[in-house]
Order: structure tokens, then C-alpha cells, then sequence
């Protein structure tokens, strides 16, 4: 298993993925969020995982502060999502997306739907103006998180391939 | 490490864990969509992971499309994104966007910008009718690829979580 190494890269999602980079804790978000389950017992039987590491799992889940435990009797718990957990949403949903095209050849297990209008929801790149974005034309731009060191040893990277002439020109 | 062993669940979200859930899988993909990094070296750099691990995450990555290998001399190849590995794109950027939210104290380290406004780029929901939908107001459906066991497992474990007059309402 992968320690928690990535923060020498200054990256979001390198960060995301060391609170939720197992898959087996997103499913166990899933389970929280979208099925509303709550006990130890719903999500051993959900994902059929053994006891060991769901408490593990969970444990870590809530001291990332994505689920909250709660008791509700004097020997058992439920697990219920923060708003960090629920913050998720929209990763999940994109994940989901993702599947439904390129990994279900029965189609889609499941729908979101926009209450109203029952609509089916999909995930979308939006500018801050309200347009749309195809995901290949995204600008990549260094933002107020950046490290020198990483700055450094991306132009270090950058600057060997431009002296290479065998390779194509990096994708925009 | 897990296997592959999610089948079971009927779930989009697993199967694409399935394909990208290893952490060092989605940063590799990262570098190669967002940095245009192409060589074995390039990724090796970029993330400092060992070489036979890094290895077995590139062929992974080209035995289920998601990059391809291509030749760019003699003794060496480089790695392009596919467009089944670009269309992750806004599941990186929906990480990304978390990331940022909650684990950037210093600020967000990347910016997508949306190219001729230079509009700082967010990941959205909408349904099918252009509408936005807010994450915590999702209706969950059964699709077309649900199968009946997996409907039956949820079904079980809902009608033992209805009868625990202990426990909070589910999440909508």
C-alpha cells in the first residue's frame, strides 16, 4: 500500500486521493451518500468486505472528517456523511459518468436525476462566466499553491523533452 | 491490493476504480493529460515512484486503453493519452476542485482556465435540460444495467436498516 508521499507534489488531486485514493473508501462514501447507509453491518453487507478493513476504512473516514460516528445504541454506531463527505458529489458523480460510457455494456446501473424535473444529471466543465469547456480544452495554469521545488522539477522535466525532437508535441 | 472483484456490485463507480482506483494511476493520467509528460522518465520524475511499479502501472494503463504506447526510437516509447484516458478529464478536474476546497491551505496549486476568456474552470452538475443541480439534491434511480441480485442485496439491506426504529432517516 502507498503511504501518504504526494505532498511534495503541490497537487489537488494527489491530495484528494490520499483521503479517498483507496477504492474501497469511495465505495463506502457511495453507500453513505447515494444508498443512505449508515451501520457497519449495511456496509460489510454491501461491499462484502472483511471486518478488519471496513473498521479501518471507516476510522480513517472519520478522522478525515468525511463521515461523522455517531452512537445510536449502547454497542453499535452509524456512520453518517459530513458536508466534506458530501463535498465528494460531484467526483463521484463524474466517476460514475465515466463507467456508464466506457465500462457498462448493460448500461447504466444507476441514474441521477434532478428532482423537479426528473431530468438525468451529468457532470460538466463550466467556466466561471457560465460557459461550457470541452475537457480537451482546458488551459492548465499555476495557481497560488504552487511550490517552487515543484515549479523547478516540472521545467526540469519540461525542459529534456524539449531537447528531444523524437517526440510529438505534448497534448494542449 | 484489491482485485477486481466488484462485478458483483452493478456500479459504475467501481468498475471505473477498477481501471483507475490505484492512486499512482490517476496521477500518472494527470501528468499526461494536464503536463503532456510522454517518457517512462518523465512519469518517473514527475512522482518518484519505483520503476517496476511505475512498469506495471503504464502497461496496465495501455492494456485498458487508456494510454497508448507508441515507439519514438529504437529503445524507448512513449505514453499519449486515448480518448477513453481524456475522457476522465472531469473526473481529475472534480478531484482537483475537492482538493482545493479542502486540503489546499496555501491555495489551489493548478487553475483550468477555459481558453479565449481565460475563465477559471469548475466542475458542475446539470440535467439534461441545462438546468443546475445542487450535489446534495441528487435523486438516486435504477438504470438499465442494475441486475436483479444487486437490487436484491440493497433491498435486504434496507428492509433490515427500516426495521431499527434507532437509526436517522437516510440521506435523500
Amino acid at each position: 500500500m502507498l503511504g501518504n508521499t504526494y505532498d511534495r507534489q503541490a497537487c489537488s488531486i494527489a491530495r484528494t486521493l490520499e483521503v479517498v485514493g483507496e477504492r474501497w473508501t469511495l465505495l463506502i462514501l457511495r453507500d453513505a451518500v447515494f444508498a443512505g447507509l449508515t451501520r457497519f453491518s449495511d456496509f460489510q453487507r454491501s461491499l462484502g468486505i472483511a471486518t478488519n478493513g471496513l473498521r479501518d476504512r471507516l476510522d480513517r473516514l472519520v478522522a478525515d472528517g468525511i463521515l461523522r460516528r455517531e452512537p445510536y445504541s449502547d454497542e453499535a454506531a452509524q456512520y453518517l456523511p459530513t458536508e466534506k463527505g458530501r463535498a465528494l458529489v460531484p467526483a463521484l458523480v463524474a466517476l460514475t459518468a465515466w463507467g456508464d460510457e466506457w465500462a457498462a455494456p448493460d448500461g447504466a446501473p444507476i441514474v441521477y436525476r434532478r428532482p423537479g424535473c426528473d431530468g438525468v444529471v451529468h457532470p460538466e466543465l463550466r467556466c466561471e462566466h457560465g460557459d461550457p469547456v470541452a475537457p480537451g480544452d482546458l488551459l492548465v495554469d499555476i495557481g497560488p499553491g504552487m511550490t517552487e521545488q515543484r515549479l523547478a522539477e516540472m521545467d526540469a522535466i519540461r525542459s529534456s523533452r524539449a531537447r528531444d525532437p523524437r517526440l510529438v508535441a505534448p497534448a494542449s
